[in-house]
């Protein structure tokens, strides 16, 4: 069991995490929002869990490497100079850094990639993803995530391949692209499929979230993963073994 | 049991009407495709299906009439005057005119409508299809078809709340927007789907075709549902009762 | 917006209500659990929504009457005797008994019926659903409802024609039959599907619940459906309209 | 391209087989049915396709070692016996034998196999099949073959674990079980999903065939892969390079 910090523990995500945690028998050392000091949550905690703001990430970094404790960043939106940030710490204390940290997911994109690489190019990929009313912007990351494993399996660039918003006359499906489809409506929380449909066969790879503590849970298990880790620069995969 | 005449028994429809009408205990009174004399058949015959082609409407309705027997249309492609030589031939003969002659299909539309008028506007509707690869339009004339029962059921005008080919930033979902979604790939037949997305609840219709003989045996049922009906102009709403 | 008093205020449904009263810009006049006072409660409500206990039925209909206001019974395990005192209760004030306060399911239900109804015996009816890994019976209550409005459709009886927990060599499917399958895991709220099997096609009608708050969403909307109705007694179809 | 044999040329595998190796530019060098000479067609042959029945096996075998060619061997019904036979043979020539000549259901499996080894036991397994109404047995071939990869990621036996055909009341689920469901209806050619349901998230994987060309597609490809190879006794994961 270990001793966990939250950063960015008004979100709801932090709200979230602080439930996980007090579910599976960890200790919440504590958790800070905006303003709050990074550097006295580290010393009281084994590993940190921040899901604050790209902003953040430096001084969240550093608290980690001060304490010489592990964390896991599930903060969205990085941008390149972060990714930089984050390998060098990665070289003095264990990082994981995820955009999306539920286990189902991330099994799911492993799968994807298998299925992709080991059917040929005569299995048309269309990826579905169904979310609530309020989603802004389509497709998902998570589907966006999925349409990359595919087209890593399948040595191809995402790119090049993508077919999106069919509308209208479309032509016929080009060989080798990978289409998306978004539905939005009700309280969906996330659904996700990747169908390859093939000569008179399909597979269909299917994740379903029914709330999102699922994103806590992985990245509760990402942290207690990550504890007594060497320095070094993590993935989810690595949590599953895979 | 019938004596049916086929006008387009060359095209795909036509193989697939023959087949049905040998395996359901019908009888083929013969069937004829370009140039051939729809007169003579229509003399041999207790009833008509067409399936050829607009041009061809005209003097397959007058044979209908001069046999004095009920023909069914499922040429697809018509015009407003197709529909006004109808209505006209209808005044004399029994005509079933329509624009997809499945069973399934048709009861699958006036599901969706009583669902649409139950449920209040806080139910979002989305349409999803899947059709094999080869297809060159989206979304579907089947989609759309349900997409103008759902509006119908709720009593607004599909055009102005048809939410189609979501893609990057689309701001959060329109209230009372009716989406479509569209998937190809292989070799399907056609699925379709209508989702009803409430608070915390969803209801799904779905219809699933195995390949496209079911148009056929639609169009069979609807011709021995035909024969001896008064004069008049009839959908397939009709032979399901609804 | 109507005062709503909840018996049973300390069960799960109990909670469940308060929040969805409160949401839902409803007035909580109170509630009571064992023991506690419902002619008090009656006194102080427009309506009165039951989830407690068939033991407590009797006081709680009088307190109903003695108020001269409505009461929403969903309390499960009822007897015939309870169902007397529910008529008998219904000839002074309205009562609305239900097993399945969903407006989701109702619908459903519904429209089952209708399909069942419409679709030939060459139709076959399957009924599949999943629940959570600790429900210990099968099939669901639901999917029960369901396959007796899938056989009032069909003007069938459904002891006769169910076939349920398929295993081994069972045959050839029984004409007629009304198949029933389970599946358990996980955290599932609860998911129902009937399919309607034909040649070539396959309509599905589905339901699926994220939570169990839509069965106090559908007592709340039936409670402020049946102020000001008339004494009777009435179903959650009529609260739908249908 | 290759030189097929089909041996049981006669059933409708071999029909199949016939139109595929047509479609697919291979070579049909013949086929044979009971009492045909399985020497004579092997001596034509680069390669033979088995689909007959295990009373004929030995006699295959032979002719396949007589004139130094792999088989593919995908009758079903083998005993212990035939096994040891098969083992035999592959000393001398090349020899596939399966019970499932399909590519999906094939990689199917093996991805099952991998989700149930990643995912612990606080995922309970599901496995979900529906067939035509003809299907004289539940759960199908095809869905114990799923399970078994399913114990086998689990490093558990089936046997042990197997839920199946649920009714009444059942008790919750069993920790670690693998539960079944069949549903049976209209002309389905065969659907499967494995559904590996967790907290509040669920990982479905499916397979679907439109009809039952895919088993002969399989097949033929297996015998293009198995020219040319060493003798051996191979397996369908090796054509897929699992």
């Amino acid at each position: 069991m270990a001793r966990i910090g939250i950063i960015g523990s008004e979100g709801a995500m932090g709200h979230a995490l602080a439930q996980v945690i007090a579910a599976t028998g960890h200790e919440l050392s504590g958790g800070i929002d905006r303003g709050g000091c990074a550097e006295k949550l580290a010393d009281a905690s084994e590993v940190l869990v921040d899901f604050s703001a790209p902003a953040a990430l430096c001084t969240n970094l550093h608290a980690a490497i001060g304490a010489g404790i592990p964390i896991v960043v599930g903060t969205t939106g990085l941008e390149e100079k972060h990714h930089r940030a984050i390998d060098e710490a990665a070289r003095v204390v264990p990082v994981l850094q995820t955009g999306n940290t539920s286990l189902g997911v991330t099994l799911l994109a492993h799968l994807v990639r298998e299925a992709a690489a080991r059917l040929g190019p005569e299995w048309d990929i269309e990826i579905l993803e169904m979310h609530h009313r309020r989603k802004v912007d389509a497709p998902s990351g998570t589907a966006l995530l999925l349409g990359e494993a595919a087209a890593k399996g399948r040595g191809i660039d995402l790119a090049d391949k993508s077919e999106r918003g069919r509308d209208g006359h479309t032509g016929a499906r080009k060989e080798g692209a990978i289409g998306f489809a978004s539905l939005r409506g009700g309280t969906v929380a996330g659904e996700h499929s990747v169908i390859l449909a093939g000569e008179d066969e399909r597979i269909t790879l299917s994740h379903s979230a029914e709330n999102r503590s699922i994103f806590a849970r992985g990245a509760v298990r990402a942290a207690e993963w990550l504890v007594g880790k060497p320095a070094g620069r993590y993935t989810m995969d690595e949590v599953l073994g895979l």
